[in-house]
């Protein structure tokens, strides 16, 4: 049977597993990213903790069909390089698939954290049926990440700089600020920071509600807004119903454009379970269109806490088959 | 060298050629469609068409590598068959390539005319540069059709519906209703058939222009507008900004998700020259990413009234090549 390893780089630790090819989990380990130390010890840390995971899992590093990486930040795909990792200083044009490839001697191939999410769920997530070969991911976190499945491939567009679904435009004019320097990005609607942050604003602006409660003590979340809404809030409701239109618009955006299967919506928010996906889909289907029907399914993303591993893994499997 | 032969099937004309394979028209026709006598009259006519124009090149049918068929309607791309076709009645799930290929005895791809178009402007049109390879037009006609070419290969998506780029909404609330049953479709602002009410409408509502000396004689045109606009007339600056505007926000939304080299935009509103073009690249890098650098280039289309020959004989290119 295949195995894959997988390294999921973030700014406050590295996650590793061996994972087989039925998507189990063989090993499972984690270590503080040396972020301060420079760009070798963070590769040094990368590799033991290949070999490492290897070794927990009882396998020979021969025996591993491939290293598969999820990275932030903006990758050069052809060369395998990281060009930077925001919350890593000094990480800037890293060879770091090369390095890795080196330091385990099996082949490796480095994607960014949203693509490898994506193909996670393509592999052994809610995509996993053998018929799916179009699927999108949305990831409401910090940001909207994205990953996209087109006829079984990753697009990465011409410089790799595409499936950004996040900062597509959905509010053309007086649109929330994004991070990103646009208006008006689905990212300003969509991902659980934006979603606390409208509370606030909204409280702020004099709008009652029970958030006003946690607010007096701490700063309100999108899992505070989640459960007003549960609960009935009305300014909570508003803002779930705002988040779901605008997820709903991009749906039916991303089906215009690229006609997928299926929609996965991952992230916090979403864990929640079906509460803000069936406005989504209500959202979609209001909207939806005369002239061919529409089959795309919006679901919840199926992997949980192992998603980094298993999508790193992914991008592994992804490449050796 | 070899020869393709084009076939651009509309409601009111069938028109054919043969191109060469550096885009040179060696021969050039066209034939009233047939509709009201069936889907066999209106085949018996391709073929025959087909045959006539090798012929005027001086091209024995099997010097032509392949024919290529440029179509309306929703297509069964796997099987080759036009689902159906809304001006020509009776013309439903017909075998076309199929057909097209047996009467001609060459290799035949259909595809669907906005898909066509792209493919031409990729082959021997504005993309023709071998170093672009991602490449999306916008043909802004009666309604707005687009091509989406992702490394080299057309975007049909799962069941063939993508590439509708046009129906991408870029109003979420209170936009125009479009023909697809949806609302704020880009389609709904930038097709010339919209820019042209839009007009109407805006006088109806009591707004002047000096568009209304043509209103009261016949119905103002998108290239009213736009001559309107050119010489200053308030209003018509006003409608052309806006559709500039969901021009550039399409072309944003393009580009994070697709990442592409080149986005076309082909047309009627659009071979006036560089008037429209200008603003839609203002409003696109007004609102451009602070994150990377766009790269992208948006140009007007090359081809001109042959576009849909050389467009029908690109799908046979792409394929063969």
């Amino acid at each position: 049977m295949p195995f894959y390893i997988g390294l999921d780089l973030g700014g406050t630790n590295i996650k590793g597993g061996v994972i087989d090819d039925r998507g189990k989990v063989k090993a499972n380990d984690s270590v503080p990213t040396p972020s301060k130390e420079g760009p070798e010890a963070v590769i040094g840390a990368m590799v033991d903790l290949a070999h490492s995971v290897a070794s927990q899992a009882g396998l020979d590093m021969a025996k591993i069909d491939g290293v598969g990486i999820g990275s932030p930040g903006p990758i050069d795909f052809e060369n395998g390089v990281l060009a930077s990792a925001p919350n890593i200083p000094e990480f800037n044009n890293v060879p770091l698939r090369d390095r890795i490839a080196k330091g385990t001697g099996r082949p490796t191939v480095l994607e960014n954290d949203a693509n490898a999410a994506a193909l996670g769920e393509y592999w052994i997530g809610a995509g996993r049926d053998a018929s799916i070969r179009h699927l999108i991911t949305l990831t409401l976190g910090t940001g909207v990440g994205s990953g996209v499945v087109v006829d079984d491939q990753i697009i990465h567009g011409a410089l790799g700089r595409g499936g950004e679904a996040g900062h597509m435009i959905v509010v053309p004019e007086g649109g929330r600020k994004c991070g990103c320097g646009q208006r008006g990005c689905l990212e300003t609607y969509a991902s659980a920071s934006h979603t606390a942050r409208r509370a606030e604003e909204a409280m702020e602006a004099g709008e009652t509600s029970s958030l006003n409660q946690i607010r007096e003590q701490r700063s309100v979340t999108a899992k505070d807004v989640f459960d007003a809404a549960k609960a009935g809030d009305t300014l909570a409701n508003r803002l779930v119903n705002e988040t779901a239109m605008y997820l709903g618009i991009a749906c039916v955006n991303l089906s215009r454009l690229l006609d997928p299967q299926m929609i996965v919506l991952a992230g916090g928010m979403v864990q929640a379970g079906e509460f803000l996906i069936d406005r989504v889909r209500e959202a979609f289907t209001s909207r939806s269109w005369a002239i061919m029907k529409d089959h795309v399914r919006i679901v919840g993303a199926a992997l949980g806490n192992d998603a980094g591993i298993i999508g790193a893994a992914a991008v592994a499997w992804h490449d050796r088959t």
